[in-house]
Formats: structure tokens, C-alpha cells, sequence
């Protein structure tokens, strides 16, 4: 069994096409050609771990990936998110590798599925992005969206004290970026928008609602979190799930359902919009949401693309 | 954080003490000392996957414990159990240690379970073990009850091809053992019977049952999985569970309450037994079985046994 470092794994991803990996894991996802058992949930005092964990049918692992948050952690110098990724053989359930990721490859499959989601969905012509969330996650979903999308104008939304830093640290990799701390602002002028913050509460109002708009949600991932105005996804003309059970019990759209804002005959799947088997955007008017809980084929996909890259 | 081989995980073992340990964590579980979610299951064209995981209040580690059974692997040279067990900080979710045991310490906690049980469930004077089962398990089943009971004399049912071998590995080790393939000569001749396959069809029968015995069925760790008679437990004066949630939906005790032969009132917890909170034998004539699905608590207690002694 091959222990894989973050240094590792940090060095070997450039050499990866990553946006492909995780489309064809979205796709074969949707169409059931993975097995994708529940998420398993451990909450704690201090913190709460995810185990997602399952296989692609014909690939030659099943992966289990650990993640935790524990949200007290930055106030003693250690990152709220951490875990690994174990992959191990199909065929006799040999452990093959622990990828000791420390969370980052989560945080990269779900930047990569950002962008995807982005790629499918958003209007041609986007003016300006806007990121909720200043933090890790903020960054990467950015950095991701550069790949799909020429524009380099720039809202965030965080706190005061993260703001500086986001702003030189993403003009420093080609962005214009102006902060605020008025959550109001992002959706009155972005037609792209990314919610990236463990928010429990709406910070994407629809009356600040545009048409022409597009709004990824990753933040939400829990039944308790909430980022976007459950009415958001009433007004969309298009809301996509990652995963169509797992949105049913976390996230965004299970909010809206509660709420009844939202039947579930509304919510397509994002691999069957990539696939063509599902209508996502059709003009550049409609407002379209995607609410992205994370799946373990994300983590299949990465995990693997990153030890066979190694090996 | 620290990988463990199973080489010093062996080297390791002889020194900790773990019925007290596994004991401790059967008490603390039926306390309610224990945070134990279901366990996740992941289901393979060759093999099956489970995932138990969980945490003891007030101690250091939570624990994930990943245990897989490809029961075609032996015949290309493989065992057919495998998986590790990782330990990270219920403070901050840091991994601390994966224990690549390969399966073993899930081994050894099963036989040490078995151990507590037959100490505090078995007749006071045991004539005769017999032992279901001549694979790995019923190995370490008998080791484990030479700590508890004086008893050397034992009857083992298996494979013919099988048989030798355990009489001769188990004899090196002390006891006088005796093979068969007819598994009725088990309960007609032995007061205390330990079943250690992984069958799904019974092989103790009521008809066979004497008074004054004691059966533990360590093998059924699934809903399909059943080795003894559904009646046994309906004859038993008592039914002990290692975890009542656990064996309502695997195991002995599941499929005894799903044919009606026991109502769910007749069971009691292994832990509670220990603690004297329910009541176990009261005589020597009495028929007890104990029903061992496999708890996280085990895990937890021997992972961690094992990580602080290597510390």
C-alpha cells in the first residue's frame, strides 16, 4: 500500500486534465454506472466527518474518502478541513493507497465541479463573477473558473479581515477583484456567482435577482447549511443537483423542498445535462442554479487520476 | 501521522491486555458512553465492504474501521479478509495513525469478544468446547477462551481439508482437539459452542440442544448470514446482543425476530450483562446464547489499545 503525501499530491495535479475526469464521473454518475452508497456522518463536540465512499462499475478501485470540519480549528493555527482519500482493488479489496490529501483534493473536485457546472451552465457572456466566501474554497473556484470562462472582473463577498488578502492573492493570479461586505451586491452585478462559505443562513436574496444569471452553490452540504434564498431556486428556470438523492436529504435544494418553493420534478441532474439527456440553459435570459453537495465520484475520479499519475 | 504495520502490530499485542479493554468498551457502549452510527456497507461483484466507525466520549480518537470479505481470494492465494483501522483526534479531526492490520485486529477483537462473553455467560464447569468452523476465526475463538475457562478439551466441525490442520496448529497451542463434519456432534457432546463461518444457513439445531449450555455466534455480521437455528434462541433462557440496534438488522438475533421466534423484549445487552444492569446466567442448567454482529466500540477499544502502546 503506497502512502501518498500532500507534497506529493500537490506536485503531480498540474499534470492532470482534471475538468474531463470529473464531466465523465458526473456523466457516468448520472447515467448509474456508479455505486454510491449513503454518505456516512460522524458529529462531534467540535466538528462533524463525512465518509463518502463507493465505485465506478468496470474501474479498478472503490474509494473511500474521509473528510472533516472542524470550524474551531483556524483559532489554534490548524485548518478547519482535513482528511484522506483510500482507494482499494475492486477485485480483492487489497488497499492500493491512502492519499493523505489533508482535504485539498475535496477542495479541488469541488473547484473542478464548479467549474463544470459553469461550463454547462452559465451564460455565454459573463460579465462578472462573483465569489460568496473569501476563504479556501473561494480561491480555488475561481482559479477553476478560468479555465472555462475569459472574464477576469471579479466580485467577493467575505469578511473584512479576509478580504485584503483574497483580493492580492487572486489579482496576483490575473483577476481584477474589488471585495465587499454587502452580500447584496454580487447578484446586482455578477451573472456568474459561486456560494462558497458554510453559511446557515441565505446570503443570496432573490431580490437581488437578475435574468441572465447563473449561481453555483458548493457551500451547502449539510441539511443544516444554507446559502441561497430558497425562492432562488423557485424563480431559476433551471435547477441541477450533483446528485438527485443526495440533494433530496442536503444542500440547497433540499432547503427549497422543505420550504416548498420547489417541486423535485424541477431538479435535473448535472451529468444528464452534460450528456445532452437533460435541458439545462437554453437562452442566455434564464436564471439557472446549481447546487453542488459533493459526491463520492468526484473523489473517485480524483483519487484516482492522482495515483495513476504517480504510478 | 504514523502508519503501523501489521508486523508491529503483532509484535505489540502480546503486551496489552485486551479482554479488560473490550470489557470496558461493551459497558461503556450499553451506557451510552459510545456515538456508534450505523454502519456503511458497500457491496462488490466479488466481495463486501464495511465501514464501522464511531467515538467513546471523553477519549482522544475517533475511529474508522474499514473491513472487507472477498471470499473468492483464497483461491488466488489471497486471505479473504482484509482493511485497516485509522485513529483521529476528536479535538481537531487530525488523522493520528492508520493501522494497516490487515484485518487482524478485527480478528482478535472478535475472539477476545468471544472470550467476554463465554466468561460471563458460559456454565461455571465447561466439559467440552466446540468450535464451528476451522478457519482463521475459530483459531483465534479457542486461544481467546483459554484465558477464561480451564477447559482443554475441544471438538472442532469443518472442512475435511481443513481439519488437520486446526487440530494440529490448535494441539502446538495446548489443547486436545477432536474434528468432525457432522456439526450435530457439537451441541450433543459440548456446553459451550462458539460458530465462527461465515454461513447462511444453520448449522446448530435445536434438536441438539442440551441444558446448560452456551453458544456464541460470531459469524452472522449480516442480514443474509445465519448459522444457528432460529428455535435455539426461542429455547435460550437468554439472548444476549453486543449491540440491540446492531442485531435488530443483522445477525442471529435478526433473523430469529424476523421467523417470530423471539420477541425483541428477550433481548439484553452484552454490556449491561457485564455491568450486572441485566440479568445473564442465574443457573447452570440455563441455555444463553450470545449473538456478536461486531460493534465500533471494539474497534475503537483495540485500535487504540494498540496505537498507545506503540507510543
Amino acid at each position: 500500500m503506497r502512502v501518498v503525501t500532500l507534497a506529493e499530491i500537490r506536485e503531480v495535479l498540474p499534470t492532470i486534465d482534471i475538468l474531463p475526469a470529473i464531466e465523465d464521473a458526473f456523466v457516468r454518475y448520472s447515467a448509474g454506472d456508479a455505486v454510491v452508497p449513503p454518505i456516512g456522518e460522524l458529529m462531534l463536540e467540535k466538528g462533524e466527518v463525512h465518509i463518502k465512499y463507493g465505485y465506478m462499475r468496470g474501474e479498478p478501485y472503490y474509494v473511500i474518502k474521509i473528510a472533516s470540519g472542524f470550524y474551531g480549528n483556524p483559532k489554534i493555527g490548524l485548518p478547519s478541513g482535513d482528511g484522506m482519500m483510500l482507494l482499494f482493488k475492486q477485485e480483492t479489496g487489497e488497499p492500493v493507497s491512502v492519499l493523505v490529501d489533508e482535504a485539498y483534493l475535496t477542495d479541488v473536485r469541488t473547484a473542478a465541479a464548479g467549474a463544470v457546472a459553469a461550463k454547462h451552465l452559465a451564460p455565454r457572456h459573463v460579465k462578472r463573477i462573483g465569489i460568496v466566501g473569501a476563504g479556501t474554497q473561494g480561491r480555488l473556484q475561481l482559479e477553476y473558473l478560468s479555465t472555462i470562462t475569459q472574464c477576469r472582473d471579479v466580485l467577493v463577498w467575505g469578511r473584512d479581515d479576509e478580504l485584503p488578502a483574497y483580493c492580492q492573492d487572486m489579482e496576483g493570479k490575473g483577476f481584477a477583484v474589488e471585495g465587499t461586505t454587502d452580500a447584496e451586491e454580487i447578484l446586482r452585478t455578477c451573472n456568474l456567482a459561486v456560494t462558497a462559505t458554510p453559511s446557515d443562513t441565505p446570503l443570496l436574496h432573490v431580490s437581488d435577482l437578475r435574468p441572465g444569471t447563473h449561481i453555483t452553490a458548493v457551500g451547502s452540504d449539510t441539511p443544516h447549511k444554507q446559502e441561497v434564498d430558497a425562492q432562488i431556486l423557485s424563480r431559476a428556470d433551471v435547477v441541477v443537483a450533483d446528485s438527485i438523492p443526495q440533494c433530496l436529504l442536503r444542500g440547497e435544494i433540499f432547503q427549497a423542498l422543505t420550504a416548498g418553493a420547489i417541486s423535485q420534478e424541477k431538479v435535473v441532474e448535472l451529468g444528464n445535462v452534460i450528456a445532452g439527456h437533460a435541458t439545462g440553459r437554453t437562452s442566455d435570459d434564464q436564471i439557472t442554479i446549481a447546487d453542488l453537495t459533493g459526491v463520492a465520484v468526484q473523489d473517485m475520479a480524483i483519487s484516482a487520476a492522482v495515483f495513476e499519475a504517480l504510478s
